[in-house]
C-alpha cells in the first residue's frame, strides 16, 4: 500500500455509522438508504489553492470552509444533511497535514450532523471537492423560484463579514480581525433556519456570490425584480469596526462567501415566520421586497435611489477567475 | 456573469429530466427522487492532469475516461445508473475546449444511462471530478466482501489491454495501437453484466488499480485466499500482438484502468450464471478459485506455483504517486 493509499486510512476514521448506511467507505461504492417519503438534495462544492485560498491556509480552516460552504446549499434548501464524499488532491502525501485536516473535518462533519461515506485521493495540485447529500421531505424543499411581487426580502446574519476576513489576509497591514476570519475560514450554514423558514419562505438561496449576485439567481428563476434597501442590511459592530460604515454596506451588497440565506416571504406569513424562528438564536432582516421584472433589481437609501455598486466578488484570483456555481 | 459562468452554460445543456429529477440544475442543490424500495450507491472520481494523463489529452477522452471510470464502480455494485455531478477545475475558460468536452460527456452519459443534475466549474490546474449515482434494490448490490472458500474467481472481457494503451503513449515510438489506446480513454463500464451476475456472486470489485491488486481487496474484505491461474487470463488479440504473450500476461496481472469486473461465484451457480449472461456479448472467463486466508493469493502457471509479479500499478507520476480510491 503506497503513501496515498495510507492517507485515505485518516478519512476511514472519520466514517460514522447508521441506518441509512447500508455500506460505507471500503467498498466500489458506498450504498445509501433515503428516508422513505424523502427526496435526495445534491450538491458539490470546490477549492481551488490560489483561486479561493492562499498557498499555507491551515488544513484546519480548508476543512471548515469546504464543508460548511458545501453544507450551506443544504441549508438553502431546507434539507436534512445525511452524508458527503471528499475528493482530495494533494501535491504530496504530508501526513501531518492530512491529520489535521482531517481532524478539522470530523469536528465540522459532526457539528453539521453529516456523515462521511466515501472518497478519493490523489495527488496533484491541493484541489477539495466536497458532494454532500441531504433530505426533504418529497417534493418539498426550497427553491430559488417562487417569489412573487410584493414579497418581503429578509436575510439571516450579518452581511459582508467574509468579505472582510479576506481583507485581513490580502492586506494585513490594514489589522486582522479574527472574527471576520473566522466568517471566511468557518461558514456556519443555517440548516436549523433553513427548515424553521421552509414552511413559509416562497424562495430562499445561499449568499455565496454576495448578496447581488444571489438574488439576481432568483429574481431571474422567479422571473421578478426587487428593491433592496441599503440602511437595512444586517452589519456586525466587528465589520463596521474593521473598515466603517460606508465600506461594510458595500461589501454587504456584493462581498461573497458569507453563507447567510437570502429568502422571500409573503407578507402574510411574516409574523408566524417570526414566532418560528424564536429561539433559533439566527437574527433574520427584512431588507427589502419583490417588484415586478419591469423593475429589475434596484437600490435605496433611506428609501431614495441609489446606484447599485459593482457587483462581482473576486477571489484571489482576478475578477474573471470567478467560479461558476451551477 | 464571467468567462466561467458562461462556461457553466455548456453543462446546462446536458441535462435531461425524467421523473427522478425533482429540481436538476441551476439551483442550490438537485433535487433527487430515489426509486421506492432501493438503495442510493455513490462513488466520486478524479483525474488529475500529469498523475492520470498527460498534459494535451483531446477533451473528449479525458470525458469518456472520467465518466466510464466512475461508472464502473456502480457497475461492480450491479447498480442501475442514475445521475451525476461534475466538479470541474480548469486553467482558461476555454470555449471550445469545453464544448468538446461537454459534447463527448452527454454522448458518454447517454450511452451510460445516466443524466448530469449539478456541478462546480472553477479555475485551476486541470482536475476532472465525477460523482455518480445510481440505485440497487434495498438491501442488495454486490461487494467486496462474501467471496468464500471454493468460489470461482472470474473476470469479464480481457485484462492488460488498458495497460498497453498507456504504454502506446508512454512509448510511441514502439507503436501505437488505436484499439489499445480505447481502452485506456473509453472504458467500457460492465454495466449490463454487473447486473446479471448480481444474482448469483459471492463478491465483486471492478479492476482499476489491477486485477492482483483489486482481488487482493476482495480477499481482504471476505477474508479468504486465493490462487489465479496465469495461463487463463483473458487476453485480446491487440494486446498480445502489441507486446507479446509474457508481457501481456503481466499486464493482465498488475496493470489498472481495465474497468472489467473480477467476481466470485459459487461453483454450484456457474451454470446458471452463463445461462444468464448469454446474449450479453461480453465474455467471462473462471481465472481461479478462492482458498482459505492462509493460503494467501497464490499464482499458478499451467498448475504450477509460480512468483508473483510486482502489483502496483503507475500512472504517468511516479510508483509513490498511486491514487487511494476509498
Amino acid at each position: 500500500m503506497d503513501e496515498f493509499a495510507l492517507i485515505g486510512r485518516y478519512f476511514a476514521g472519520l466514517c460514522g455509522s447508521d441506518d441509512s448506511i447500508v455500506v460505507g467507505i471500503g467498498d466500489d461504492c458506498a450504498q445509501l438508504r433515503v428516508l422513505p417519503g424523502h427526496d435526495l438534495v445534491v450538491s458539490i462544492d470546490t477549492l481551488v489553492e490560489g483561486t479561493h485560498f492562499l498557498p499555507g491556509t491551515h488544513p484546519e480552516w480548508l476543512a471548515s470552509r469546504l464543508l460548511g460552504a458545501a453544507v450551506s446549499d443544504l441549508a438553502a434548501m431546507g434539507a436534512i444533511p445525511a452524508w458527503f464524499t471528499l475528493a482530495l488532491t494533494l501535491p504530496e502525501a504530508d501526513e501531518a497535514w492530512v491529520g489535521r485536516f482531517a481532524s478539522q473535518l470530523g469536528r465540522s462533519a459532526r457539528q453539521f450532523g453529516i456523515t462521511l461515506v466515501g472518497g478519493d485521493t490523489t495527488r496533484g495540485p491541493l484541489t477539495l471537492s466536497a458532494q454532500v447529500h441531504g433530505w426533504v421531505p418529497a417534493g418539498r424543499g426550497l427553491h430559488r423560484r417562487g417569489a412573487a411581487v410584493g414579497d418581503l426580502v429578509c436575510v439571516t446574519g450579518t452581511l459582508g463579514d467574509s468579505r472582510g476576513g479576506l481583507e485581513c489576509q490580502l492586506a494585513p497591514e490594514k489589522g486582522v480581525n479574527d472574527s471576520l476570519l473566522e466568517r471566511f475560514f468557518a461558514p456556519q450554514p443555517r440548516l436549523d433556519c433553513g427548515r424553521r423558514i421552509a414552511a413559509h419562505a416562497s424562495a430562499c438561496i445561499d449568499i455565496s456570490d454576495g448578496l447581488l449576485a444571489d438574488l439576481g439567481h432568483v429574481l431571474a428563476a422567479s422571473e421578478v425584480g426587487a428593491r433592496i434597501e441599503r440602511r437595512a442590511l444586517p452589519l456586525s459592530p466587528a465589520l463596521v469596526s474593521y473598515c466603517g460604515e460606508t465600506q461594510a454596506r458595500d461589501w454587504a451588497l456584493c462581498g461573497g462567501e458569507d453563507f447567510e440565506l437570502c429568502f422571500t416571504v409573503p407578507v402574510s406569513r411574516w409574523e408566524t415566520l417570526q414566532r418560528d424562528l424564536a429561539g433559533g438564536g439566527v437574527p433574520v432582516t427584512r431588507i427589502g421586497e419583490i417588484l415586478p421584472a419591469t423593475e429589475g433589481l434596484q437600490l435605496a437609501d433611506g428609501g431614495k435611489p441609489c446606484p447599485l455598486p459593482g457587483t462581482g466578488y473576486n477571489h484571489f484570483a482576478s475578477a474573471d477567475d470567478r467560479a461558476d456555481k451551477e
